[in-house]
This record gives C-alpha cells, sequence and structure tokens, in this order.
C-alpha cells in the first residue's frame, strides 16, 4: 500500500535477488525505517524482536528465512537448523510453523542446486497468495460500504476499527482495512475512526499510520469513545479483524472487541469481522470456553512509548511505582454480536452453516 | 483519607483565613505537591487546567473561587465576573453552577463589608457537607458490598471501577470509592479492577494511587478489559460514579462508562452508580438529548505524560504527527442498564420514582 506516494508490501526481496526487506515496525508511527535480512539468523531475530509482526507477515518472514538460509548453504542439515532456529522464535504463532513447513518439504524434495532457487520462489508465492486473500477479502468487504454509502448518499461514511488489522500486519491490504483501502480508492468518501487500542496502541500507532499514508481521512480516539460515537449515529459500520475464528463464528479478536461489539448491538450498527480463512479454527464451537486468552506483560500497562519533544522515543510509567496490573491480550465476541465475517471467499453469516459453505474442504476436515 | 498514612481533604483553607490550598493532581501519581490559590482566577485556571477535578470538588473549588473574589472586591459586578469566569471553566459538571450559585445568592443578599466572611463560611460549609454527603454515600453503599462479600465467602469480592470518582474527586471519601473504603475499613476481603480510563488515566493515576493510600488491593486494567473480565465471573460489582444524572436516572460520566455498562448487563453483573444528591439535574428526562457532552483538547489523546526512567515527567506523542484525534469526555449510560444508585440518603432505582422517592423537595422544584 502507499506510505508517502510510494508503494510499499511490508516484505519484499532485494535487487541482488537475495537479501529481503522489511519496514522496522518497531519504529512506527515516529519513524520509517527498513531493515534489510542478510540471512536466517537475521530474519529469525527481526521476528523475535517483532521488527515485523502480524500472523501472516510473521510466516512469509519465516519463508524468507529459509530461502536466505539456502542461499548461505542448501544442505539438509543446513536448513533443518535454520528451521529450528526461525520455529523458535514466536513458536505460538501458526502462521510461522505452516510456512516453514511448506517451504522446507519444497526444499528437501529437490535437488541441492535447485534448492535456493525454489525457496525464494516459494517464499515469494506465500507473500503473493497473502496479498491476494487480503485484496479478495478487500473486494468483498469493500461492497458492504458500497452498499452503505449508497444508503447514505452526500456525506462520508463513518467505519470504526479497533487495532491493526491493516497491511503492516499481512504482506499487503490486510484484512478489516483492506474493504477500506479498496473503497477509498474507488472514491467512496469514508472517515475511519481509529481505536487507539491500549495496551499497545496498535491503532494509534500503526492503524492511523496506515491510512494517512492512503490518504484515508481518520481520527483517533481512546477506546472509551466508541460507544459514545454509536449512540450519537457517528458510526455506520464496524470492522475488526480476527485473531482466531470458532467454527460457529464466535471470534477472538484483540482485547476490547467485545465491548464494541456490545455497543453496536446496542445502536443497530453492523459489525463485521474480516478474516482469512486459515484463522478460523474448526476443532472449535466454543469461543470463550476453549479458546485460551494470552496475559501478556503488564509493564504494557503500567508504561508506555511514544516520541518526546526532543525527537528521542522513550518509555513513561503511567502508574504509582507498585501498581499491579493485568493484561489480558484478547476477548471473545460471541456469534451472536457479529453481524456477518468477510472472507477472501466472500461473506457469509457468523455461523456454522456459513462459514461451512464458504469453506466446506476445511469445515470436514 | 489516608496518604502516606496521613489524612489529607483536596482543598483546605490557609491559616491566612485568605487563601486555599490543594492537591496539584496533575502531577500524581509521580508527584505529590500542594498548590496555593490566591485568587479567583488561580481557581478558574485550576480548574480548567485540571489542578483540582472531580464534579464535587470542583464545585467547591468554584466556590472558594467566589470568596477569593469576594477577599479582592466584593461588589456585585467583580463578583458576578467572577462567576462568569469560573462558571466558563468546565461545562458539563453540574455542581460547578450548583455551588457558584449558592454562594453567589448568598452573597448578593448580604451588606457589601459582611461578604468576604460569609463567602468563606459558604464554600466551607459546601466542603463539609459534601465530605458528609460522600461518608452517607460510602455508608449506604458497603451494604451492597457486605451483601455481595456474604454470597461469595471464603474469597475477596472483585469491584470494578471507571475513571476516579474517589476523594481526589470530591473533598473527601469519595463516591463510588467511598463504600470500597468504608467496607475495607470494615475487614471486607476485596479487590478492585482499576480502569485506567483513557485518555486522561484517571484510574491508573489517581483511582490506583488513592487505593495505595488507603491499603486496598488493586489492578490497574485497560479499558479494553472489563468486558473479558465479566464473561468469565472475574467482577462481582461494577461501581462507578456520576457527573450528572437526569431525574429518570441516565447516568453522565466518564467515557467509557457505558461500554462497561452493557458488558454488565450482558454478563448479569451488578452495575452501580454513586452520586451525591447534587449531581441530579431534575431538569432532564432525557441524558442522551440533553446533557452536552464536553469535548476536550485531542492532544490528550495524542500525547500522554508518565515518568521516565531519568524522573522526569515527559510527555510523549503516541500517533504520527499529523494525526487528528477526537476527545469526548463524557458518555451516558441509560437507566435502563444501571443496577442501582448509592445516594445519600440510601440506595433507590435507577427511574424518577427512586430519585424522587429520596429527594421530594428536590423533585418537585
Amino acid at each position: 500500500m502507499k506510505l508517502e506516494g510510494r508503494d510499499y508490501r511490508t516484505i519484499w526481496p532485494d535487487a541482488d535477488g537475495r537479501r529481503v526487506h522489511v519496514i522496522d515496525q518497531t519504529l512506527l508511527p515516529h519513524r520509517f525505517s527498513v531493515v534489510t535480512l542478510a540471512s536466517a539468523q537475521e530474519a529469525a531475530r527481526a521476528i523475535a524482536d517483532m521488527v515485523v509482526r502480524g500472523a501472516p507477515l510473521i510466516g512469509v518472514t519465516g519463508a524468507y528465512g529459509l530461502a536466505l538460509a539456502a542461499a548461505d548453504d542448501a544442505s539438509d542439515a543446513a536448513l533443518e537448523a535454520a528451521y529450528q532456529r526461525l520455529f523458535a522464535t514466536r513458536p505460538t504463532a501458526i502462521n510461522l510453523r505452516w510456512a516453514l513447513d511448506r517451504v522446507r518439504a519444497r526444499l528437501l524434495a529437490a535437488p541441492l542446486a535447485e534448492r535456493r532457487a525454489l525457496a525464494y520462489a516459494e517464499a515469494a508465492r506465500i507473500a503473493d497468495e497473502d496479498a491476494a486473500a487480503c485484496e479478495a477479502i478487500g473486494a468483498h468487504g469493500a461492497e458492504l460500504i458500497y452498499a452503505a454509502a449508497a444508503r447514505n448518499p452526500g456525506r462520508p461514511l463513518n467505519i470504526l476499527t479497533h487495532c491493526n488489522a491493516g497491511w503492516l500486519a499481512t504482506v499487503d491490504w490486510g484484512t478489516a482495512l483492506a474493504p477500506i483501502y479498496k473503497a477509498a480508492r474507488a472514491g467512496v468518501p469514508l472517515h475511519v475512526w481509529v481505536d487507539e487500542t491500549r495496551p499497545r496502541n496498535q491503532g494509534a500507532s500503526l492503524t492511523a499510520f496506515e491510512l494517512a499514508g492512503e490518504g484515508v481521512p481518520h481520527t483517533v480516539i481512546a477506546d472509551n469513545a466508541g460507544g459514545h460515537l454509536m449512540q450519537h449515529g457517528l458510526v455506520d459500520l464496524v470492522i475488526v479483524g480476527s485473531d482466531r475464528t470458532t467454527r460457529v463464528g464466535d471470534v477472538c479478536n484483540k482485547i476490547g472487541t467485545y465491548l464494541k461489539a456490545l455497543a453496536a448491538q446496542d445502536n443497530g450498527v453492523p459489525f463485521y469481522v474480516a478474516l482469512p480463512g486459515s484463522t478460523v479454527d474448526w476443532r472449535i464451537s466454543d469461543g470463550l470456553r476453549d479458546i485460551p486468552i494470552e496475559e501478556r506483560n503488564a509493564r504494557e500497562v503500567t508504561h508506555i512509548r511514544g516520541l518526546c519533544e526532543d525527537g528521542e522515543i522513550r518509555e513513561v510509567r503511567l502508574t504509582h511505582a507498585h501498581a499491579r496490573a493485568a493484561n489480558f491480550a484478547f476477548d471473545v465476541t460471541p456469534a451472536l454480536y457479529v453481524t456477518g465475517l468477510i472472507t477472501e471467499r466472500g461473506l457469509c453469516q457468523a455461523n456454522e452453516e456459513g462459514l461451512s459453505g464458504l469453506f466446506p474442504e476445511l469445515a470436514k476436515a
């Protein structure tokens, strides 16, 4: 997507056919910096240090990590060592394992001399597939926006989103933001309310930055504000992403999503969730009971990083010195509160019939 | 209430009988600093800059502001100018106007020579009445906590609160926190979930600080977390304050209160609002339609202040340089979602019968 008028993906190979470039997301929105990965070790460090984040992007970075390894030494032993090193960075990220498995299987089946070229081609294919899936989510979701805009002519459509389900979390386009980018590029006048998304502030730091790059009008709000906006008719549509979706359509997404779904329900605002089919966990039917919720470091609540007037990025403490904090990273929005799901294969109801109708081969497995 | 073992109120007259001291709440929880107000202008600035905040404390500060004005020049014209200056500081809180009206009426009815002494006496009376009302709210609300604790023996009771409706928002005791202090001092084991309350973080900075001073166990959470906690049975009771209450029991309180009320409703968690009768606006029956919501500076959303490792309090920017932000300070929770009201005259239902039953003389006026 666009950043200062130039098109970017979050990861791309260098012209030398060997090294790989990524955007350093730890410095956003304050500094835009491209990091060059020259080895599998550097790719592993980029994942571990959250220079890249977002499950799809982590997977693609892992795939390119194996390609970098193959460029150095394409032997079975070297590839296996690189696989283990890359896998150990974020062992719970499902896309990482999936992408590493896919590239490794392809390389081990090929002659040594072809592995390097194969590895880069496979990593590029995974990246392209992810971008295509996100663009398809965008195209399907944009239909909702066109319809809502047609119902409200003569004014910009107000869309609220939570956290960052944008192109920075994927390779390109994003999930929840993809329909917004599609509609904005098609000329639909719209405005996005950006939940800042405490405690890690991915909305304020990443979503707002993305929207600025694409020239989409947006306003950052405290996470507390969405209900008030909906009560006063200032939100036409909510679109969020999903980290895991149950087979019946419960949505596990960034903490606070559930509160916005309740407010949407209370005020008759459509609440949509954009997700690639790969986030559906077909084994699970009760999201509240069966999805474990990650608890992260309390320091993400008690402290925050930002840009000081002197140009330094610093961390400040927000609480008294001995304050205890809890940091649940996700919550579950029961399917009941979800108006519909936006997938790469089209829209569906947030229920088992809807999801299995779009993904019959996955629902059966 | 207690701070490092010493008893404080939030506002008190100096021994010189003229100046007035307040705790500078903008520096909390990092520094404890007492500010001296020497004129109506300084009182107005203290309100506008949120050196003092919280509807009851704003009202008392306004009253002392008129006393400071009377100490300078007790003429009708000077008092009127001071009234207007003080009144213009904060539009939403009803107590400010109420306190200013009360002092002004008393002064204008008195001979010029008596006005100064009358003004200080009236301001002190308002302060004492507020402290007594808050303590009574605490006693009535504590009954709810005793009952809830009796239903859940053998474990600490979990109470969630939003923003700061503690003694720092009043003269002493607080409103929403008064029942908690009463119950904790009576030995009921309890634990408070403290919504940090973006954008100004009054929960993380003030409520947690207050609770630490009184030795009440507490955990700071992002505003996004309360719904998740309620879904998992981790909240027994919600108690919040109110900046303005309609005659039918709609509650205008810090932005985000409404979202917690929705989550409480969805999970069967009792949702109580603690308020002095003075916050009831008897002229208004539809809170959503008729209560103007203050919009504050966007910078409170895009920037945040905290303590750096080097001991300096610094402001950091959270968003990209040109980010627009909206900063609605309050929202309205319809009476429908309020389990009950806790007032200085006892508990009542959040409806016209409940309120007018407790405050018949005000309801009629």
